[in-house]
């Protein structure tokens, strides 16, 4: 088998942590010794063992090759360095997908393990590692969480009838694997809009798995204090400074957080509330809908990726995004590295958002 | 071989007179002897040999069975009927696809032959015939040619930026493939906004084909003197009473014809340029836009099946269709018999237009 085929394996296994390991990035590990897998593992959860703890357990790793889908760490956590691991183990030669770019890192697990006479590749399947880590990345390097953006429209962009009803465009195959993008995310957002229209629980229900904090984006505080989202998972109320300290007061009595975040033209700053979140260790947010929060999130440029759930109808009715003002078509969001999933009379299309900037050079926020 | 699969090969024989066959059925058949295929052929262009002829061209057919994608016909028109060329060939069994609802034939074809003794199926692989004859049986059935509805969207559903660019939304491999629509319909429609806005010359271009009929609607005359339109194909302007006379004849020496149609609220009555262009023996039309004609097409149950081709971007800009008035999603047009193709970054996917009706029972205009 070639680095390539080794590696391939080892971010199979990464793959595995995908909705517990947050906020650590996934993370596998091969261990291979003359041809032969000795040794395998991934980070399954934060605190838990790193991908290299798990693999070399119980392993003679004397002159293997670890191949590691991001670099070693180099520092003490709630775990000890892997790096030092490593070299305990006296292992020949390690092969890694990416640098970890976290400020505690960057290079220096990689620089010990050279320094102390161990052959260190770094690159292999690199893209493939960065868009795995894409949350994980995108918090470390932009100091905010990737943020997924989720949409359910008829074939000819409406999410909703004229009237206002949207029950229901997409079918039961589409709304289980809308749940199961809820419980990758760490955090789920909507406008208040959708809170006063749908009245949505917005936690994982026809799936196993963890619900996601709740954003609501909230500027005058018109939740009800009746609302469904102020039940279940934990609830987050953004609003902006103004705000009647009574109805903070009330909805912090129903067990919600009320933040009072910088304004844009009197909305939440959608920036604002992204730092906030990154600082409590959100790496990754989906963003629910419904149109305005998508249009700021387009206009900010923080949409990192976008679920997009089709269904076989015209509906002619209210735009899933509406105006983005873009004067010419090669001004607008170009969808990169699309994968597309049939759900019942359904589809799923996930991509990343690549935004045009001046000259037409186009270039994405993400990884 | 079951006659299932001996149909589907005459099936595939018919599809080769997709783009010539019209205004007449596409029609395959096959001929089978003693477990052997001795005969095949397909009906190509109007005045040549059907189906049945061209199959039986040569062969030895006592006792043979037939296969053919559509009931022969029993008349005389500038061939002979293909009954009795079965009967003079003495063919023991005869297995149609389905009956011609042509009202010189419907079910005469079969009668005559049933009458001299020979077995006679019908209705093997019949929906993938009706299918493939929608067009045809459209036109014979309801009056009106069967109308295709192309749309060319980024995903969200914009056909244009909020300015009204549109140039380019899809790449070439869509636009070749719009031209293959365009050469497979006999006639194509716009509204006069899209001369207006894009000055398209709507003939056949990137591929080989012959240009179809231009319609435009342009219920007041609108269209300037020095459209492309005007050159290439044979062009009809639809307007209503109480244009200009002197319009009427400038149109007029530059070759097109000028049809007074019925209005509707001052706009041309699409169900009546449909008869008038069925009494011309048209039996499909594509509309190519904008969104108005689209609009009034849908308002008027008229079209049978949208080729709506998507690009992978996020435009937000002028929507494809735009508002269609329903209250409910559940009232909603429903697409059906979706097929999707890729072409280089972007999709089409066809698919027959399913209208709901009253309480939520759905049928469908076409075929």
């Amino acid at each position: 088998m070639t680095d390539q085929e080794y590696m391939r394996l080892a971010l199979d296994l990464a793959e595995r942590g995908r909705r517990t390991a947050r906020p650590n990035p996934m993370v596998g590990a091969v261990v291979v010794k003359d041809g032969r897998i000795v040794g395998s593992g991934y980070h399954k959860r934060p605190g838990s063992g790193h991908a290299e703890v798990n693999a070399l357990d119980g392993v003679v790793a004397e002159g293997a090759t670890v191949y590691v889908t991001l670099e070693p760490c180099s520092f003490t956590g709630r775990t000890p360095p892997c790096a030092d691991l490593l070299l305990d183990r006296k292992v020949g030669r390690v092969v890694c997908a990416m640098k970890d770019p976290d400020n505690r890192v960057a290079g220096s697990g990689i620089a010990r393990l050279k320094r102390a006479g161990v052959i260190v590749e770094v690159g292999v399947l690199g893209e493939e590692a960065k868009r795995l880590n894409g949350p994980y990345l995108t918090h470390r390097r932009l100091g905010r969480p990737y943020v997924t953006l989720k949409l359910a429209q008829s074939l000819d962009g409406s999410i909703a009838a004229s009237s206002g009803d949207s029950k229901w465009i997409t079918g039961p195959g589409a709304r289980r694997r809308g749940h199961a993008l809820r419980a990758e995310a760490q955090a789920i957002a909507v406008g208040v809009g959708t809170v006063l229209a749908d009245d949505p629980s917005l936690d994982v229900r026809h799936i196993e798995g963890e619900s996601p904090l709740k954003v609501i984006l909230d500027s005058s505080l018109r939740i009800p204090l009746d609302a469904k989202v102020l039940s279940g998972a934990h609830c987050v109320i953004c609003c902006v400074e103004g705000v009647d300290s009574g109805r903070i007061q009330a909805l912090q009595d129903k067990g919600a957080d009320v933040w009072i975040c910088d304004s844009a033209d009197g909305r939440v700053n959608l920036d604002d509330t992204l730092r906030r979140l990154a600082s409590e260790d959100i790496i990754h947010l989906l963003i629910e809908g419904g149109s305005a929060v998508a249009r700021s999130g387009f206009a900010s440029e923080i949409v990192d990726r976008v679920a997009v759930f089709t269904a076989p109808r015209l509906v002619g009715g209210l735009a899933s995004i509406g105006d983005l003002g873009f004067n010419r078509v090669d001004q607008s969001i170009r969808l990169d590295n699309r994968t597309v999933e049939r759900l019942g009379q359904d589809t799923l299309m996930m991509a990343e958002v690549m935004y045009s900037r001046g000259g037409g050079a186009e270039c994405s926020r993400a990884s």
